[in-house]
């Protein structure tokens, strides 16, 4: 076998070319950490304009001969969608190609990746704390992970070249490198990621259902902030909470109840308690997130 | 009686030099508005801090004679306290004052202020659209209120030259002034300030509170911008809460029941609804908040 630790990569392919997809290939060419970068989307708007904007070197919207000389394969697809990608793909894999991904939840898919039919790639997950509310390739951009964080999530399964291989990768790209379990994983980002958004739309949806919905207009700076999230793309974020089902669940009940308390106190017109349950949240909030 | 619309205004008196009133006071300054600035703030470290920093000409922590010679009366403290603060300033006030606030509720103030202790006063309520989470007059700067909206709220006993000079003195400042029935203000900033202001407190309560509260250093840019507002004053917005009680509720409630809908379409895994609901908010926000 191969090397899989060996770069610059001679030849990535990563399916799905959206922002993450996209920007990924920006910056492996923009850096010279692949050689070739081949392309697919199913969607072939998504992939005309990839190769307009010459994020990769070839593309198209099905699995094809070159991608039997791949060493890596970037699954950069909604989570919904990679075992279905991987389905299709497979017959053109060789067999030592390493396989990553990108996607926001990661049990599903690392028991997908526990099956017999994929238990023989080389693969560990990952997931780049990056993004935005803009979407599709013509919103990749150069240096969208810098600085930010990158989760991987390897398994007993793991094979240490294949850690220190995608590590290697995201660690060249300028993100901050971090191992966790892939349960653990779901649960945070259940926490910090899918229960904002899933708070976002239905703010907005709260208030564009009032009897006064010309009420966004006179938004300030606080729900501009709030409901920026709120524009991301609904098809995906939808992908991502029923993937992450339980443990987002388990957060909006959480958030229900903390909602009940702040009501109850409301209703009841107890001062102490309303400022005490805001002044936890307010010290919570100064000590965590900067 | 003066004419209350002079300019620049001779006396002004400004009670609670927080980030409103220090940026107001300012921003009198700067744009020669009031020849003279008279502070007030119950807390003595305000007091302190607003003439280290010659925001105002003087500074007191109860009322004093020198009001008896003040044109404007501004109150910039927090909405709970208005009444007792007008309770304790009233007998040292001219009988021609004008007096306006910054408060972000306003029925409550308008019933007070049709009171026959009050009703004699020129009066005419006001909320300036900025703000931020940072508080004291230490947070206080100049042009906050800049290309913000400012929205006064008028009623039967206002006069029209008490509403032209109030519109008048938020002008020059920079803003853009509207004027709202006092009613709709507060269903309108129910949903739009205190809606999300509250969600955001519980938000963070709901991961601090979950098995894993580490969860949110792993915050990415989505929380941060969602969660910033919670680091508002817990006092402050328990007073906005309070006062704001019956809209507010309202709010929440029709928020709880988009919470439902979107969690029951993930608990029966329907994807179609799924997006159907996430998508309707997303158009919503697109069209209305920029």
């Amino acid at each position: 076998m191969e090397e899989p630790g060996l770069f610059p990569i001679r030849k990535l392919a990563i399916v799905g070319l959206g922002l993450i997809g996209g920007s990924l290939a920006i910056d492996l060419r923009r850096l010279g950490l692949a050689s070739k970068i081949l392309g697919y989307d199913s969607n072939p708007q998504h992939c005309r304009k990839a190769l307009d904007l010459q994020l990769v070197d070839s593309c198209s919207t099905m699995p094809d001969d070159l991608l039997l000389e791949a060493d890596w394969l970037v699954l950069a697809v909604p989570v919904q969608s990679i075992e279905h990608v991987l389905d299709q793909f497979r017959p053109f894999l060789k067999p030592d190609v390493l396989i990553t991904d990108t996607g926001s939840v990661k049990a599903p898919l690392l028991k997908i990746m526990l099956r017999p039919e994929n238990s023989g790639f080389a693969f560990v997950g990952g997931h780049p704390i990056a993004g935005g509310e803009r979407f599709g390739p013509e919103a990749a951009v150069s240096s969208l992970f810098e600085g930010k964080r990158f989760v991987l999530t390897p398994d007993q399964q793991t094979r240490r070249e294949t850690l220190g291989a995608v590590r290697r990768l995201w660690t060249e790209i300028g993100s901050e490198v971090i191992e966790m379990d892939g349960d653990l994983h779901d649960r945070i980002f259940a926490s910090v990621s899918h229960l904002p958004h899933l708070l976002a739309y239905a703010t907005i949806q709260a208030i564009a259902d009032s009897d006064s919905p010309e009420a966004l207009e006179h938004s300030g700076a606080g729900l501009k902030g709030f409901s920026r999230i709120a524009s991301s793309s609904p098809e995906m974020w939808a992908d991502i909470f029923l993937q992450n089902q339980q443990p987002l669940l388990q957060r909006v009940d959480a958030f229900s109840s903390c909602i009940s308390e702040i009501r109850e106190a409301i209703v009841t017109n107890d001062r102490e308690r309303l400022i005490e349950l805001l002044a936890q949240a307010k010290a919570a909030k100064d000590r965590w997130v900067h």
